[in-house]
């Protein structure tokens, strides 16, 4: 008899599922600060990393499961084979390629929706109940993408979009401020990244908008120009990634929150990306963007309605028109 | 419209069950321990009380209900019904009634189980892929009854056992140490209560057996008389309920500890009680006792075979023998 | 030479304080759900119970020492005496009389503020950089019992107040929605209990004012009639005693939400009671209401200014009157 | 009046310090997992980053504030003056040049000196009663020199050493006998690489030593081959270092975990590197290496006593007899 044998008497065959599995698709930076996210607040006990990079798959695997013990024995695996991915609660998607000098945003997402035609069809053959999380830029047109190659309803296929926007805008209200970012409600919604729309006329503390004691509040005319906060928002990305050549950490967090909030089934609202045809009025293209959405097992469960200026709707229907016309040129 | 209406879009219906379930059978101050531990834990996003005190029933839903904010937004749920409690991953129960002045063992086990003939078929019917956790007491007999009752296959019906009077053995060795409870090894197991037996040759720190160290360890010809903390551990439940009038926290938070190491489906051992019917010599009872076990998604996986003492051996067929009587005489 | 000895080779004396110490005076149901929601949640890894009733103040330390491994190794001490506080950070009072049949509300404030004497200056004498957490009720003016009775600053005597008001609010609002509370941000002030103010103003969900979407919201003119939920605040905790004799759960975790908050100095904002003369117009009164604060290691940081409709400040101006009057009677 | 002015009425000064500054040095891989494994699993609330690239480390800052929202608001701050970590309880050196071609291990040596020159004194100026948690490689003999460059007593300079050797080794355990980690007892002592000592004679599971069951294990003559898992665990970090350039999960986790049992004083016993002259028969040099040691606030408690088997101390002597030799060479 083994050491194992006269260790151990069977009982019974151990679980191969906990039935919270999150897939996570692409092992660089942004996809391991997801993966290690999600692990280190025990959000999830069970992730499979997917990569085509065979032996930095391997390597992440490995260090992670290296740090099982003070992780409380998640389930770590790695592939190259999707079948691995089978039964996930959610997929997060942060493969793809990056813009090259010269190539037009055209090209970038051609190129990206070429990548994703090797990534979405199998990760909901193994998955057909999944949720698709799509974190790979551009956030939006991937995830309209990622929507029309999987087949699956609105409610499952989602952009990490604007949370991550949001979370920088709280931040920095709260630095101005001397308060915590938890305690200042404000939301950025529309598309991920230049684009994106500051909703100042809903920032709020303690239920008190700030519109409401500084009017100019996020506009030219205001004399503490607070309009600046969301140009740091803006810049925030371009400037780490010169500072330290990408960004992990605070996407890797906001993608976990996400998790959690869909995991554990709490309709929490988030700013991320979906479907939003019709949703305002002249809203008429068929695109994906942020709002706020109440997120749940089941992905979205619903969309908030803000109220927003004309100016809001807008830079959003501006935003829609722009992305509209780059899918129209996408060949599927 | 509604306010509703105006400001929630609906996607999709939200999902009903997070896939966590765990439902706790009894409102006392052990149930709701349990039910308090995990929730603020945060090792189940959805809970279930169910008694048959209506009253008592909706007072503890509601204040836990109440601390939701708090608690990151479980789905908590209460009923005489246990149709709320369909779809469990594990049913928790701690209802049952209290040995009585002049009252005999068996008439409380008799009692005990015409309470659990209420309560486990209905638990079953509702959910019939659950692991039965039986807290109530005597925990090794309602076991067993339990497992009669329920027609489950044994690794699917678990006693809290002796995973508190193990936990109440390491605090004290620890604390004699000036050490964390957490890096000394130790166990209790066989019967939950007054003929547990510790199993001092294995209790070691840091891989150091103390009984290396000091041969006599928990013998009666010890000097340092090591002996006292096993019986301060039997007495240890007493003195709480002289002093308070009932345990609760320990053992919600040793219930909790099991619910994690199964939902999460983690493989860690404790101290738990199952069927051991020739696991160790002598041992031909068809009886429940705390010994140690691997806990997954399907209960229990694996016995542990410990090397026990003729000593110890003898006092779990002692325990077996007296256990197996009683349930002779039990009417089903 | 003793096993300790062969075992452990000193180094260095072990630390008696890890510098988060929280006492806890009264060993009741808050208090105990207070003690156990801060470990359980493991905010703070030193608690130590302070009561009159030896026996029970035992019994209570025993049980939660028997859970240590399962807590993460805290230190849980318990004492009669006060020295056992010496150094603590925040220090939680939940002793206090309950209000008798036949007894005015002074006659009750005026024995709470007997017992007040013998808990608050040996806590502020063993502790003198400590903050005061008073949950004894009623709550708001034991608050200022305790800021008279301890010579501290303004900003570390702090009542619990509505903070659970308005955890209770927030859920229901939630539950009308479907959507998580901790995503529907509503404030109730004033005075803890009967007469106290929703500031509906204010309430809103992805910074959507409901009140803009329905002006009439929390008035007598709501066709939704969303004012009941503010009357089932108020009747909560009657309902609650009503069902089970006392709410422990939510208060536990309110306020080990507020210690969170203040012991990792994060500024975030919570309703609690604090001295709000010349706060609002009108506010003339030497009395400690609830309203939006700022909380960090020196207990309060900032109070929120916010925008109250003239019927919600002529409400608080009641509350602060009638408080203002009975603290005359006071005899100190 | 300005906006904040309008919202905030300050009550008192927020706190600078929470009193759990936790200072990391170096924000490579290495450095930044640390941070972020802090972070993530909430065990301080006041991270400080240092080192000597600017641009690098403002990178890092942000991208970890921009998360703050996800963190529960705590305190960043990165600098490259040493004055931004005064008042750390802890400060973790993960800084340090790595082996070139041809370089002597004695070069390398007196290299990462030579670096430690300029990080030791300033960390330990700032923060007088400090605990160094020396990470940079070779980890022994840069913890000897930590020592003696700061002058602190031998309880408060601990090096990572074999806490995550051990962990690797009881993930590999663990994973063939298919049970959780953290069930798995075993140690790996001595020099953190190359030369570490896996104690078989103390590997045990639920108090069942393995050598008792298996008495070659570990041993040439196992046919089991279990000495495999030890030279599996010394081979990783060159596994994982050629299949993604680097290690950071496991060590980051590894050293949170000692981070958070020395700041919540909790008494744990973890492998870390210590002054271990005179501990075990032979072991005459004065050196650092790993052994089981209780970690609290004020760092190393107590030194555990192994009995190790002549061939384990020989070991452990060859390893400190090398080392004595290398810091000879060394010029402070």
């Amino acid at each position: 008899m083994t050491t194992k044998e006269l260790l151990l008497s069977p009982v019974a065959e151990p679980a191969k599922d906990a039935g919270d599995r999150i897939t996570v698709v692409g092992v660089g930076a942004v996809g391991m600060a997801c993966a290690f996210s999600i692990l280190s607040q025990g959000y999830s006990s069970d992730i499979v990393l997917i990569d085509v990079v065979e032996e930095k798959l391997k390597g992440e695997m490995m260090d992670l499961q290296h740090g099982s013990l003070f992780l409380r024995n998640p389930r770590i695996n790695a592939s190259t084979d999707y079948a691995a991915s089978a039964g996930s609660k959610i997929c997060i998607v942060t493969a793809g390629a990056r813009q090259q000098e010269g190539e037009t945003r055209l090209d970038l997402v051609q190129r990206n929706t070429d990548i994703m035609k090797h990534i979405i069809p199998p990760l909901v053959k193994h998955s057909p109940d999944t949720i698709l999380l799509i974190v790979s830029n551009p956030c939006d047109i991937l995830c309209y993408v990622a929507w029309k190659l999987s087949g699956l309803p609105q409610n499952r296929v989602i952009g990490s979009g604007t949370n991550l926007d949001t979370s920088r805008f709280r931040f920095l209200i709260a630095s101005r401020l001397g308060i915590a970012p938890t305690s200042v409600h404000a939301w950025i919604i529309g598309e991920h990244g230049d684009s994106s729309v500051p909703v100042w006329s809903g920032v709020n503390v303690a239920g008190v908008r700030l519109r409401d004691i500084n009017p100019d509040i996020g506009t030219d005319h205001d004399k503490e120009n607070w309009k600046e906060l969301h140009e740091k928002v803006v810049s925030a990305a371009y400037e780490v990634i010169k500072c330290k050549g990408y960004t992990n950490w605070a996407i890797g967090l906001s993608v976990s929150a996400l998790v959690y909030t869909m995991l554990k089934n709490i309709n929490g609202v988030h700013a991320v990306s979906t479907y939003v045809r019709g949703l305002h009025e002249g809203l008429d293209y068929e695109v994906f963007l942020s709002v706020p959405c109440s997120l749940g097992k089941n992905g979205i469960t619903n969309v908030m309605k803000q109220n927003l200026t004309p100016s809001e709707r807008c830079s959003l229907k501006f935003s829609a028109s722009a992305m509209a016309q780059v899918q129209q040129g996408i060949k599927f």
